[in-house]
């Protein structure tokens, strides 16, 4: 029985540990009776090959394409943004995350491109970013599954602007690459071919389940992250998952479902003590919210960060309405960062002589995860030893499988989004009655 | 009777414009006649010159000392790393953005040093932070009303060991300025004090009802943002809610506590269709979270941004439980942007002919407005014409004082967080059963 790469500790969810806010012990029999058949579903359609995510992991014929198009990429560039929304950046960004990307103090090394996720469409962000590149040195990786996504085309359209303003406009393919879906009838691919742009067929995986997928793992290639330990920690996941009858995946789907149908806890809150899981808490979001969100159910992701949130939600989170199960991520921190100089640590400070920041981060995780069990709100504990590539590779997993039998057992399908369409539609309508129009 | 800087249509939360998860007219009049109320023992209190917060935006002697203070910290400075968290972070994070700052493509002004807000406690975020510092010409201001917040004391003992480490550990009052309250027994003060470092008083009002106070408008005035037009912004919220029995604070109080009791609508979900409102909504989840959630009371808020949300959480808007009130802030952008060159805008994007990032995101706004109403789901529209100083002040202050609404009609204390001290007393037990201990 493979071991996946963290640690999951649900008792605190449980009204054994934490009294009534808890679940009773026949509801978590009963809900973990039901989580495993999910995942013998989910066995069975791995089994026939049905699923791709649940290939993913053990696939490795993609990398090289990766490889070689991530050369081309980064070739003579300074500056590289990447162009998608959803599912075609919020893995990404996760992923990115894991070195630091995004953070207080990160730079990148002198010899890669700096990366760019503008993600969200504000038009003064968008020409305030292309300002701040050299063009002739900035290449644009448009990434779209259908290829007709209206937010990347649109930023796309005004970087192609931008770049021959610039007097490179011979040269659009060597500063415009795609990661689509093959097709005739996708726009951003008749693009693609009409200007001889390189182009990099999309996996068959739909957005916010593609982060193992070429859409994941070709920006983690483009940053130094190594997408074949990604897979090995994912594999640790799915493997526990289709081994395990009582693996760490199959006992949150328990507790998830058991706690909102015995007690009415409709919210899954996230907090993550490490800064680098930030964007995967956003990643979380989609993935839960569109996956879970239909028929009038599902159940809205929080997303939040260690001690920030602890001087932001907390409150709310003891006090407040006992809605919520919380899940806790956390690494070894203990003895991170340096000693203070006794000179300074002293008087008023004296206290903090010897502690480091890494000290008392520790103190903090372990303390909230104490006082939210104590106040009887219901808290899983997951924890890595080192965040490195196969730790988020293995909570990525975690939380996609967890997704689809949580979907199973509330009997919705977790792989589409049909309520979005209408806004689409009435936005390119608004579009059209001002003149103009966009698909 | 002044106009405030924004627009507000609450029309929509209620059950003559979207059917039955709309407020209906008896509980919208009873709801608006005890926000009326709460609102008129707002007005006593602020002629009775109880609250701080509603002094604040009339004051102006506080200013010239902000100034001062702000050349001393700016004088030759390379980098510059403001300590704090929650309150003391927020917003000032807020006010930041609003010229772009943490946002893609943002670089500071060549005259202006790069500004740091790390606020999490990180130990591999913040070592990376001091090392991409000159830390010769870094300077740090720690923020904290109590002066004995265990984060920014311990960022504050990291950075002291480093800037001694880089041979500058005479220059101490050169490298570290402090914002906290007078007193003896402030444990920040009595450093400061024994490092002969330059302080400021932090104004006696809590951190995060603060942002109006010296707490934003010194980060404010480091970035160039003019905190007397903030003031003037707030000033407009103020007074319209002081003067008129219909404005916008009090017809949002009354929808928020009407669809609470009535729908059992527990959720509100702010998304801002301007990335320079990201840390806003930030801001404002820690100043709904923290000041609501208490006696079993609260909602809990959401916050998100425009286009990545519909791409992320709209699909569970639509369709998941009908269980929050949406706020939609949006600002004037038709029309911002380049038009794409015809030659790229042809073919398969044809359709984007003429048509500006701008013009996208304004057909967004609008439809993700209607389609939340056309699905039956409470949504509130607050718009501003440009978003500059006068726009934000308005903004935060609307979200103030329906807090402090808000809380009165629910019957909790907005200013106190009873419930976070049982986290930090067991953080400090578990640092001394470790051998160490912090205050």
């Amino acid at each position: 029985m493979t071991k996946p790469n963290y640690a999951c500790d649900i008792s605190q969810a449980l009204e054994t540990e934490i009294g009534p806010g808890g679940l009773t012990g026949p509801a978590f029999d009963a809900a973990l009776k039901r989580a495993e058949g999910a995942a013998e579903r989910l066995k069975q359609r791995h089994a026939a090959g049905e699923l791709m995510l649940t290939q993913l992991p053990s696939k490795r014929d993609d990398l090289a394409d990766v490889k070689v198009f991530a050369a081309a990429l980064t070739k003579d560039t300074t500056d590289l943004v990447i162009l998608g929304i959803g599912g075609s950046s919020l893995g990404a960004q996760a992923l990115a995350q894991l070195i630091g990307w995004g953070l207080p103090g990160y730079r990148s090394p002198d010899d890669r491109p700096t990366i760019h996720l503008p993600e969200n469409l504000d038009p003064l962000t968008f020409e305030r970013l292309l300002a701040s590149c050299d063009l002739r040195t900035t290449r644009f990786l448009i990434v779209s599954k259908s290829g007709g996504t209206a937010e990347p085309l649109t930023q796309m359209l005004a970087a192609m602007t931008a770049v021959e303003k610039a007097g490179c406009g011979e040269h659009l393919r060597h500063h415009f690459f795609v990661l689509t879906s093959p097709g005739d009838r996708n726009p951003l691919r008749q693009v693609a071919d009409n200007h001889g742009l390189p182009t990099l067929d999309h996996a068959d995986i739909g957005g916010r389940f593609s982060v193992l997928s070429n859409t994941g793992l070709l920006p983690a290639e483009l940053l130094g992250v190594d997408g074949e330990k990604l897979r090995q920690g994912a594999a640790s996941t799915l493997e526990a998952t289709l081994t395990d009858d009582k693996s760490p995946v199959v006992l949150c789907a328990a507790t998830t479902v058991g706690l909102l149908e015995e007690r009415g806890v409709s919210l899954s809150a996230l907090t993550s003590y490490d800064d680098r899981l930030q964007r995967f808490g956003l990643w979380f979001r989609q993935l839960w919210g569109e996956s879970l969100g239909k028929d009038g159910k599902g159940l809205t992701p929080l997303a939040g960060v260690g001690p920030v949130d602890q001087h932001s939600q907390l409150q709310l989170y003891l006090a407040g309405p006992n809605d919520k199960l919380h899940t806790i991520i956390t690494r070894d921190v203990k003895g991170e960062g340096p000693v203070p100089v006794s000179d300074f640590a002293a008087g008023p400070l004296s206290a903090y002589a010897g502690t480091t920041m890494g000290d008392l981060l520790d103190a903090e995780q372990r303390a909230t995860l104490a006082t939210l069990a104590k106040n009887g709100r219901p808290v899983r504990h997951l924890s890595v030893a080192t965040l490195n590539e196969e730790g988020m590779g293995a909570l990525l997993m975690h939380f996609m499988l967890e997704t689809i039998l949580v979907a199973d057992m509330l009997g919705v399908d977790p792989f589409d989004q049909p309520a979005v369409e209408e806004g689409k539609i009435l936005a390119r309508a608004y579009l059209a009655d001002s003149g103009k129009s966009a698909t």
